[in-house]
């Protein structure tokens, strides 16, 4: 078992005493709490930090003398458990490899080792004895790889002799008898009461035959009346028959430094309730007579060891690497938080990732559009995203539609909504994704009228119309104009945030439908509605969604506030129409360059995520070209309208339009109608 | 057994001749040639296209009359098989299913049949008697399901009142003797001879017991002396023993109208040449004496009669879907080639894909950038894809690097560059990908002067310099600065086209590197390089790669040509150290918004294609922001130097800088040193 080689360099083994150093015990726990502090508090704060960790004395033989720490660790204030004691350290957590190595450990030792000196010269020592007992920790967390490199160290100061054994440690039951033992559990535990913890680390002791009476450090003058001989007692977590463990070290140079000129020989109980051959009790303590040497007061600041060394035996830093044994879809699920919180760190501190996370996606088409929309959700970090599609997955679809496999095309192909949710909890276990494999109701398209066709058709509408109930955003990105309508009055009529994409060969429209406000005369109910909208509709505006502009609609104009932008069909003057019916196939298929519908399905996640960080929401005022040069109304930047792509000249602008009076889609009439 | 019920409907069956009709049998063959047609010839093009057919009268009893369309039927010049007759057809391809269906079946069988009696009339159906045989094949090619919709038609002038037979059919070796039959193949055999075919589909016949004589119908006039009885023969591809096949029907209206008012009675010989009892012999033919109407010489065109009716039974289309029994791997890749064909039908018919699909790309980096340009190449049917990375998959990457997937980063991770590869080919099998999983050797990264991290070190430059060697493009998607350093020396050196692009928080970069031109005393051996190179290398410019630019460096500047660019260090002033060391970990990793890594890998592979169509490729000129107004050079658009975006405002900028002539990377000092 290790010991303290430095101690025991000039003096024979068998004399002088030799404490057995801790092991430090790092949890999982811990390391799970450390990676979430940094992400979500000390970000890049390199200051030291106030952590905690204890010890037991109740461990059977052969177990090292353990310094625990878990995920309780940076609960500083929170409770200890039970029969342990609290141990305070200070956590140096460094932003870089680099910094955790060139870190000067010396300095960090010499630093914690002189405010023990110093409370033990003020006396705050003995108020407070768990300060004889501290701990640095020095890390550097790689949450890339989840790698935790650490060193850890307790700092215990030093006496240049060595300390001479008296009375060689013997079990406690050698020396006491079984009354005394049962008078010596009785009166620590009195004392414990009256300290108010469930273990105290040191005490002062008195016994005869017959009793034994306990003190706390800080009782010294009024207990001790004899110093030819005083008893002191530690609870040591030590399990070794013949040292004590490291705490113990501290208290002695307390002792030497204090009252060391009056006292002869000073006798130490190792307080151990450690279980041997399955019973449980005190007798196992270890209790042994020394002579301490004097350390002056209001001296300098004694030499001090501590840092702790590697599994090799070498003074070096240990590095667990955590990927492993962590469960993995839960270390997924950190890890892909990772570059979200990143971004606040120093780039966007007033980002609210919650409110992108825990945002309700219904995507509205699964193919090319679909597919890199819910890419860039789950880069987001959005958990909810439901698929509706009725489309087969052909063998032209994966290589532009990043959801499926060559595999998912065989035996006239799987449906896509189902693979699509399929993918995404193949790429992220944590997503919470549904696809529904239904067609879209569109006017133009007639149902026959069997009995069978119309009730499905019905149904559809039904399930349309509850899943844009049970979501905040509705993204349309549907290959033909008219399926879009009908999701556009419904999401208009619910007020939902539309956020609509089409591709051309080689230009795209991403843009947000207008968000009516509530009529006035529901603000109630739509007060109640709004917890599930995505707007946080503080605008101050009270114009009743009916209200028609006086002005021309599909105009360009500045500052239209969100709730009187246009949607996809305001500029329109014929009512949505079967638009598949007769088209060649290149028209069938949305012929478009290969890039197109990456940057378009990115940019209507962005536009989304901006309108999200805004204030007002859905109802915040369009940005426009004209606006690039201003100062940006969200920390991410505009909050346009429309963007409208020209992948050949690699060029977009920001057009914003009024919502359409007559609009077959979203006028009041429409929605009146509908509704 | 079908037979044509239109022609038994007035008479007694067994008075009156009735016809087996054609089977259409479209092979597999037959539908793959077509798609390639519409892809690559027709595209939109609905036009009546001349394709072919034949007919076999070897087959066992039993089997239907087939008139076989195979590959070969859009080789109208093309061979016929042997013992083959040819049937010469019509092809309506519609674009749409919605065109098949309102086709007007009638009008098209009325115009073929007009043309056949046209034929008989003017008398080219005696030269070229196949015209007695056509067909029309009516078809929609549904490429995106491999639905084939078509409708055959063997168009058949009538006899209002039908055929009168006088003699029932007989088998031939009831009539004739072994003699006879022997003559009358030798016969056949030297009528084919004669006309230069393997199978002739009508002739004259004349015999006595002995002898057996054969004409041509062209050679009426001088052949048949007796017009009592006249013998025509008709190669028969019919089995059945009391019933002539189709192609005798044409022929029978051709007599009556030439020469019915002169004939009493016509004999027919259906010419088999069938295996019945496992012997092969034409004494299995039929024979049988009929008495044909008179249908006077210019009379308007008979009634006509022709289209197929469809497994069922009914008057209808029929349907083929071959997604489930062509070979899957061959199905992907041709549909993959669909959409890029698509482009070129009607929106950029200049448009070189194969320019695109056989450019070798290098893909160094398999990060969030390089799984996005991967995805996009495939999309662009590019099918040379290599990477190179020495990251391992970790637990953050999925949601964001779209070719990996939880299960990749289990177990410590896979290896990126591998990893990758392994998802290419599970979206489209025909890629031809590769991985090394290498790091690029950087400056300012020391290796240590062990012997073998030294010889390591070698052998990765070495590597390097070979793949860039061997790949046209080289795309540079690391995360950090000095990495690219090395393959922008090697890559300028060896004139490779670069495209480089690096991401910010939300702002991205996407570049070509400039195209150095081979020095004027190395022209003859660049020559022989340039055909692995990207450029067509037509600039005339014959600046040599050493000479300085005049003019500072670094701004902008309109109409610099491309290899007069800069590449990315050539705006810096210091040398590529070592950016990793120290980093913290938010620039460790590059932070940045979800989206941007879709847009700015997108558009480095769209801005790669541009350059590609350009006629200068990577020399052309670099287009600019102010470019947007004017006409395009290429028919994708510009070919700028720089795509700077700005995602906050949503906006792209183009600038264009000159090389810098004591650039660290791609200066001609530079590459004189490392080369």
């Amino acid at each position: 078992m290790a010991s303290d080689t430095s101690e025991a360099a000039s003096s024979t083994p068998d004399l002088k005493l030799q404490f057995a150093p801790f092991s430090s015990a790092l949890e999982a726990g811990f390391w799970h709490q450390l990676t979430q502090k940094k992400l979500n508090d000390y970000r890049l704060d390199e200051s030291p930090k106030s952590i905690k960790g204890y010890y037991y004395n109740g461990d059977p033989l052969g177990l090292p003398t353990r310094l625990t720490l878990e995920f309780s660790a940076f609960e500083v204030d929170g409770p200890t458990p039970a029969r342990c004691c609290l141990a305070t350290g200070t956590l140096y957590n460094t932003n870089t490899l680099d910094a955790f190595k060139t870190t000067d450990k010396k300095a960090l030792l010499e630093k914690e080792a002189k405010e023990i000196w110093d409370a033990i010269q003020s006396g705050a020592a003995l108020k407070d004895p768990s300060i004889l007992c501290k701990f640095i920790l020095l890390t550097f967390a790689d949450l890339k790889k989840y790698h935790f490199y650490y060193w850890f160290c307790f700092p215990a100061l030093c006496f240049p002799e060595g300390i001479k054994i008296i009375q060689q440690p013997s079990s406690l039951e050698q020396v006491f008898s079984a009354k005394q033992i049962t008078a010596l559990q009785e009166a620590y535990a009195v004392l414990c009461v009256k300290r108010g913890t469930t273990a105290e680390p040191y005490f002062l002791m008195k016994y005869t035959a017959d009793t034994v009476h306990m003190a706390s450090l800080e009782d010294w003058d009024t207990f001790i009346t004899d110093t030819k001989t005083v008893t002191v007692g530690v609870y040591d977590p030590c399990t070794l028959s013949q040292h004590p463990g490291w705490p113990l070290r501290n208290l002695l140079v307390l002792l030497a430094s204090r009252w060391g000129s009056t006292l002869d020989t000073v006798e130490v109980l190792c307080f151990r309730d450690q279980t041997l051959q399955g019973s449980r009790s005190i007798q196992h303590s270890v209790i042994f007579q020394i002579k301490l040497p004097v350390i002056p007061l209001n001296s300098a600041c004694p030499k001090s060891v501590g840092w702790e060394k590697n599994p090799k035996g070498a003074m070096g830093p240990r590095m667990v690497n955590l990927s492993e044994c962590m469960d993995p879809k839960r270390l997924a699920e950190s890890s892909v938080d990772l570059n979200l919180k990143l971004m606040r760190w120093r780039l966007v501190p007033s980002l609210d990732l919650d409110k992108v996370v825990s945002t309700k996606c219904l995507l509205l088409g699964a193919g090319t559009l679909g597919c890199n929309v819910a890419r860039t959700l789950m880069g987001w970090g959005v958990r909810r995203i439901t698929f509706v599609d009725n489309a087969k997955i052909s063998y032209s679809n994966p290589v532009r539609q990043p959801l499926y496999e060559f595999e998912d095309c065989l035996g006239g192909g799987k449906a896509k909504a189902t693979a699509a949710v399929d993918r995404l909890t193949k790429i992220f276990p944590g997503v919470i994704a549904e696809g529904y494999n239904m067609s879209i109701p569109m006017p133009g398209h007639p149902v026959d009228f069997s009995e069978a066709t119309l009730s499905q058709a019905q149904k559809d509408v039904e399930l349309l119309e509850k899943l844009i109930s049970e979501h905040d955003v509705i993204f349309l990105l549907m290959d033909t104009r008219e399926s879009r309508w009908l999701p556009t009055v419904i999401a208009a009529s619910k007020r939902k945030l539309v956020v609509n994409s089409a591709l051309g060969f080689d230009t795209f429209v991403v843009m947000r439908h207008g968000l009516k406000k509530p009529p006035v005369s529901q603000s109630v109910s739509a007060g109640a509605d709004s917890s599930t909208s995505c707007s946080s509709a503080s605008s101050s505006s009270t114009t009743p969604a009916g209200s028609a502009p006086s002005v021309p609609a599909s105009s360009l104009f500045s500052n239209i506030p969100g709730h009187k932008l246009g949607c996809y069909f305001c500029n329109d003057v014929v009512a949505p129409g079967d638009s598949t019916r007769d088209r060649t196939l290149d028209q069938q298929c949305t012929v478009s360059r290969p890039g197109l519908a990456m940057i378009a399905g990115a940019l209507a996640v962005e536009l989304m995520v901006s309108i999200l960080q805004h204030s007002e929401g859905g109802y915040a005022v369009a940005s426009s070209s004209d606006d690039r040069m201003n100062e940006p109304p969200t920390s991410l930047g505009l909050v346009p309208h429309q963007i409208r792509g020209f992948l050949s000249r690699f060029d977009n602008v920001l057009p914003a339009s009024m919502a359409f009076d007559k609009c077959t889609a979203c006028s009041p009439i429409q929605l009146h109608i509908v509704v």
